[in-house]
């Protein structure tokens, strides 16, 4: 089918994209390289060389005769979307294109107006274009496990039917993020569901935990495929960041107890519940939320498992108990549903030690690309502003 | 105490400043005369003729010798509000400073996408402002009973017990809204609980019904402090607009089968509920909701009532259903709490013959300012584009 993923040259968006042209589907990608921009301003590298994307794709093409084609552009800007959507008609449109890391949104008061902002005129863009020109194309939204909170009740997928005072209904399932990012994402769930009953969008509402891994069988077929593996404190996912710590014997920074407990999902069970939305498409006028993970962990669980790794591969790995920079609970209730992509067919990868093992050959593999003063959290949740403005010149002494 | 009134140059907003002006506080309004220069781009007019700002606050200085500051600007530019804080030190801060119609947010994608980015960047900034410059400042927010949509369950004020698998928890109530604008009040109430969280903000978040009457007893002092009354298909409440329907003789504009149900409130019960709020205000990191209404009706109920004040004055009125231009459901359970300002103190003025003689008869009184043209909806909520911008050469004409 055709597919458009936006936010296509980002960590899940590369990844998607390669695996959607592999299976045969006819995929085009829409990216402004703002993802890349965001390196330079906080003065951090994705651990892997990534290619730039006209390269990328040059090489997808040479290997596999595939053409993704690429609509270079931001979608806050409506005319992008709305040309893309005329020209190539997608039957699906995978939205990644978003800013994604809480801590960035959490740096100060620009950082947090401009993630939002980005985030929800993207997304109404995204809808309106949707509406005017492809009104049967199917939304496929990534959310996160993020936007419920850690709540003392089971969390269900998207909604909960409630009894009160003798009466029920299903309504969506309460929101309590615990980041301007968080935040966004939630805002963006709302105005999908509003637009999915007032003008009929499809819409599935993906909502993922932290992923972690980078290789799927598409990057690996060269180099030059290779997609990011971030492990700064800003936009390193906390299984990525333990590996390349434990690649260099830095000691793991978990934050606070670390009985923080989410859901983890590996990069290769990602891309292939993209897939499987794409196949499985809403309805008209239905909005589907998925909870996209495959495994609940603590912070402080996955720290152990990566230090028996590291041991086992002969690294010698302390885990330390930094302050949390984050408000958030330390230890809690949590237990969250993820039945409905297993139903359409998902067969996890769940996290083993031979993942962990490749995790960390990988880190040492570039480990001289490694700044370990990108380890240490820098944006504190209780300050209005946090200066991640001067950092080249630190980091270039530290590293 | 000291209060600063964002929005003060509004419907609520000036009648707010000189009720809490009245009751001998420090009072300063902040605005950027926005919903003047929306009438101007609808071609539409308040019925009562309002006057310039200044003017009114200098006939409020020559009545009570009463002062009351003017900010002249936008708080979506982060340095009006910082400076403001910083000069003004207020105590409390009642934020009606957005965007308020939801047909206006559904004119077409611009007017959605401005809706929620100016609430949504307004609102941030302001909590931003309280945090860095008054953290014990006490902000006393707009919110809508819309946020809630028609559940059908009982709806409580911000937040509901839920039992679920064998646990409790108390969460955010789930939010249901029916139109850009009232998303926008979503997230700004989902930005608002987070900041309680984690920097302690004071809020209030009351989720207000729909307002009505234009007379409080500060207004009534001159006529050059006359207060907005609007009745257009954009900005004017459904109460208002029918009361000035009935004055001219024409059939009260009812939205479908008209068993939409909502809350209510006079408009000298919103200005009593905000000095309520102010008077007793939230602990520093709790999120309050109020729910501000005092009686709930169906728009038929309300065309009833008026058809019938208005036959007994000798006017001849009939009700016109009209195809819904909003999606809603037309007939529906509701049943909302409202007993938190009751307990704080408000006596509430309940709808009475009385005032709806009153408000025919300010219709009557301006009856040569009436734009008939005006009654009839034009925005359609199943449409990504309504046509709102070539209205004044016809409105003209149909005078």
């Amino acid at each position: 089918m055709r597919i458009s993923v936006l936010g296509g040259d980002g960590y899940c968006g590369w990844a998607t994209a390669l695996y959607l042209s592999k299976q045969g589907h006819e995929v085009s990608i829409v990216d402004n390289f703002a993802r890349r921009q965001w390196d330079h301003e906080l003065g951090v590298e994705t651990l892997t060389p990534i290619r730039p994307l006209t390269e990328r794709l040059r090489v997808w093409k040479a290997l596999t005769g595939r053409d993704i084609e690429l609509v270079s552009g931001d979608i806050t800007e409506y005319e992008v979307l709305a040309s893309m959507m005329r020209d190539l008609r997608p039957e699906a449109v995978v939205h990644f294109a978003e800013q994604r890391a809480a801590p960035y949104s959490m740096i100060d008061r620009q950082h947090a107006v401009f993630t939002q902002v980005n985030n929800v005129v993207g997304t109404l863009n995204l809808l309106f274009a949707i509406r005017e020109f492809a009104p049967d194309c199917h939304l496929v939204k990534l959310g996160t496990m993020g936007e419920y909170g850690t709540p003392n009740i089971d969390i269900e997928e998207g909604y909960i039917e409630i009894e009160h005072n003798g009466r029920r209904d299903v309504l969506p399932y309460p929101k309590q993020p615990g980041s301007f990012y968080h935040l966004s994402k939630v805002h963006d769930s709302h105005n999908i569901a509003f637009t999915c009953r007032i003008w009929g969008i499809r819409a599935t509402d993906l909502h993922q935990g932290v992923v972690y891994g980078t290789i799927t069988d598409e990057v690996s077929l060269d180099e030059r495929l290779i997609n990011r593996f971030d492990y700064d404190e800003v936009f390193g996912t906390v299984l990525n960041r333990f590996c390349v710590e434990a690649a260099v014997q830095h000691p793991l920074t978990v934050y606070g107890k670390g009985g923080q407990t989410r859901g983890y999902i590996d990069i290769r069970d990602t891309v292939r519940c993209i897939e499987l939305a794409c196949l499985n498409p809403a309805d008209r006028g239905e909005c589907r939320v998925y909870n996209q993970f495959t495994e609940q962990f603590s912070v402080l669980e996955l720290a152990h498992l990566v230090q028996h790794t590291a041991t086992r591969m002969g690294l010698k790995v302390t885990i330390d108990h930094l302050p949390d920079p984050r408000v958030e609970k330390e230890e809690h209730y949590y237990n969250a549903k993820h039945s409905k992509l297993v139903d359409l067919g998902l067969e996890p990868h769940l996290l083993s030690e031979s993942l962990l093992d490749s995790l960390l050959n990988i880190a040492q593999r570039y480990r001289d690309r490694i700044d370990q003063s990108m380890f240490i959290p820098r944006v504190d949740w209780r300050k209005a502003r946090n200066d991640r403005h001067h950092t080249t010149v630190e980091t270039g002494a530290a590293r």
